[in-house]
């Protein structure tokens, strides 16, 4: 490594460094703040991105030139865009966050000791957090605004492509923040493009309390690779739908079918139906070209491919993939252990479903498949903050402790316990 | 590294992937069986102790002979031992875990969306637990009745000077698990002594749910340095007393007294007194000669250095040390905000107390203070799983989500959301 780039990276530690730090101390005084003060900066911030729609759209036109110059797809361009419409949507998200309940009133337990101590349990802010996000500029504005509702301070670390657009969204709303008497630094953009940056914000430990990297498998891996910081994860999602020998045969058609087509590219997707041998020949001649005429690809294990003429026999591998695609895999089973088993070995722990009009196999499937989410006759679709009722959400975990599955403003809290005694001492 | 090394090396490795493995898979039926059957088998392994009284104190006998050989301190040898008593007090430990109640009875919350599914978040096992310990042998059936009473595997790592007696333990407890109708593989001693079974067990992503390193701090830094799983961290506990101007000084005096001086060596104690100016006079020139008296080496700062003539001047270190000994830092500030800023930035989160009569004094400490558990007017030596009622303990975390504090059963548990419907697909 040369003189020189050991010497940016030296700087461009050193000043993310800084950020933190000055974040951290923020985050103290922004935990103590109450829930209307926090609520009227996001309105504020809310305002100001509504009033500067005409230099939004001038910075974001800035990474869109220099997006096309590099000929990024018109896919990812399309990611970064920022019309009127999306300035509006993103300034509305910001006041539904800031018209949520305060989720730092809850007081999670209360008890007194033998010894007459009062011990609460209470709800606080994580600290400081770390967000790492990829093209989309509106990610800014919703992160921003879930952290800040939820008494936390966060840094935040855009895709170089869209750094026009962060900045200009970060700055509207900082400003518009600290006006409002949000403690300076609260939150944070880093304006630096270097990966040295990412490095950095990943191992402050004691500094930053968690991490979330919101974005594709190659920056998941790549954040749970380098971090020594606590990281929520938000691994693929293997779902499965999983038909059982008393199924509502209808019923489990409509719910894999839409599972598949209606957004493939999506985390909750269903990726593989597995069938009972019992009602594989009627449930697939019926939904298999259904699904072929909807442009999905089945791959198919040998069992199945008897009642799927265009299948494709499935790999080893099509077992362990999540496609994001309009592609569905086929297992047929003997019995409900075998589905479960199955799904334990070779799903992500994300979401799965039972469809079945059995009390007992379901009961079975509900206990022993080992994931955040496990449906009885429902889509793995519903996976997500806002159709659990959380009114907004930063993610869906796959990590098995702190947060598991959708993740709302309850989810950006942590809890400390408070001790009141009259002397007592051992 | 030779040839012969790394074999060895390798085949270490692979045992401990088999076992975790294996555990893992154990796990899953661990955790659909009831409370009655887990807590049977505490018992029936508690009873297969205290049958074995005999047959457990040679195996400790090996082991201390062994340490006596190379020469570990007395201290050491002590906390090795297994005396009859000590193995009677191991066996009524495991019959109180299983006293306890079902830590996995549990429902977090329940709820209905408007598309009408029924939610329901619930507590679970968290899977497959790793705990790396050091030489009390006692620990091995501590861990283990722990966890199996919360429905997790666990995978045990103790240190190497007490082999005998761990596998000795373990081999008696899987035993009686195992007729008693736990999994096999439930609970796992790894017998290897080789560095790189630690180092396995804590790179099984995806298998190894958490770790928790119990021990000093060499063995927690270690664990943290080199974890690629979740891990539950005992850092440091340096904790405060402040003595507010508005402080009864007879009680702030027996709180610190007695946070220091009843066990110098844990970590709840306490390991610095911040003072307010108005009361520093008083209440260090009472305190002083007690403290002195009891052998208390004093470490002040300028202003303390006034009104305790024995002390040593505090060096910037002395601020930033958890001592574990006969030693207390003394810090003399003019603000409830100083004191609490001092706190934040010099403490480990883990336990500080106020001692004030000042109802808005003592709020502003409990809500500024970032640690684990705030104390009013009472001794932070309270931080304690069986003092907060929890009746059992695996430990004191120091992280900031997942667990704070004092971890009991529950601490040792997770979340799921099982979701029921009638045929909703989105």
């Amino acid at each position: 490594m040369s003189q020189r780039v050991k010497e940016m990276e030296g700087s461009t530690r050193a000043m993310v460094e800084d950020l933190c730090l000055a974040a951290k101390k923020a985050s103290r005084k922004l935990a103590l703040l109450d829930n209307e003060t926090r609520s009227a900066a996001l309105r504020a911030g809310a305002a100001c991105l509504r009033d500067e729609v005409v230099l939004i759209g001038e910075e974001n036109q800035r990474d869109i030139n220099g997006a096309e110059a590099i000929g990024l797809s018109a896919a990812l361009i399309d990611r970064l865009r920022l019309t009127p419409e999306r300035i509006e949507a993103m300034a509305a998200g910001v006041e539904q966050v800031a018209a949520l309940p305060d989720p730092l009133a809850e007081q999670i337990r209360a008890w007194t000791t033998p010894s007459d101590l009062r011990i609460r349990q209470v709800r606080i802010p994580i600290g400081l957090i770390g967000v790492i996000y990829e093209s989309r500029p509106n990610v800014t504005a919703d992160v921003a605004a879930l952290c800040l509702k939820s008494g936390n301070a966060v840094i935040l670390k855009g895709g170089k492509e869209a750094i026009h657009s962060n900045t200009v969204i970060a700055d509207l709303l900082g400003d518009a923040f600290s006006a409002a008497g949000i403690p300076d630094c609260s939150m944070e953009l880093i304006r630096s493009t270097e990966r040295e940056a990412t490095h950095t914000l990943l191992t402050q430990t004691g500094v930053v309390d968690m991490v979330i990297p919101r974005g594709g498998l190659t920056l998941q891996r790549a954040v749970a690779e380098n971090a020594k910081v606590p990281v929520i994860n938000h691994f693929e999602g293997i779902c499965h739908v999983y038909v059982d020998k008393d199924a509502d045969l209808e019923m489990a058609e409509e719910i894999t079918f839409t599972a598949k087509v209606g957004r493939p590219g999506v985390c909750n997707a269903v990726e593989k139906v597995v069938v009972h041998s019992d009602v594989a020949m009627p449930f697939l001649r019926s939904i298999g070209p259904r699904l072929k005429a909807a442009g999905v690809e089945l791959r198919a294990d040998k069992h199945a491919m008897r009642y799927l003429p265009d299948a494709r026999p499935a790999t080893e591998d099509d077992m362990h993939t999540e496609f994001l695609d309009l592609v569905l895999a086929v297992k047929v089973v003997d019995s409900i252990d075998d589905a479960i088993n199955f799904i334990n070995t070779v799903g992500s722990g994300h979401s799965d479903s039972i469809i079945t009009k059995n009390r007992e196999t379901a009961d079975k499937f509900l206990a022993g498949v080992d994931s955040a989410v496990v449906y009885e006759n429902a889509s793995t679709r519903f996976t997500d903050g806002f159709q659990f009722g959380f009114g907004a959400e930063i993610g869906i975990s796959t990590n098995r402790v702190h947060a598991r599955g959708p993740m709302g403003l309850r989810e950006l809290t942590t809890y400390k316990y408070i001790v009141q005694g009259d002397g007592q001492y051992i």
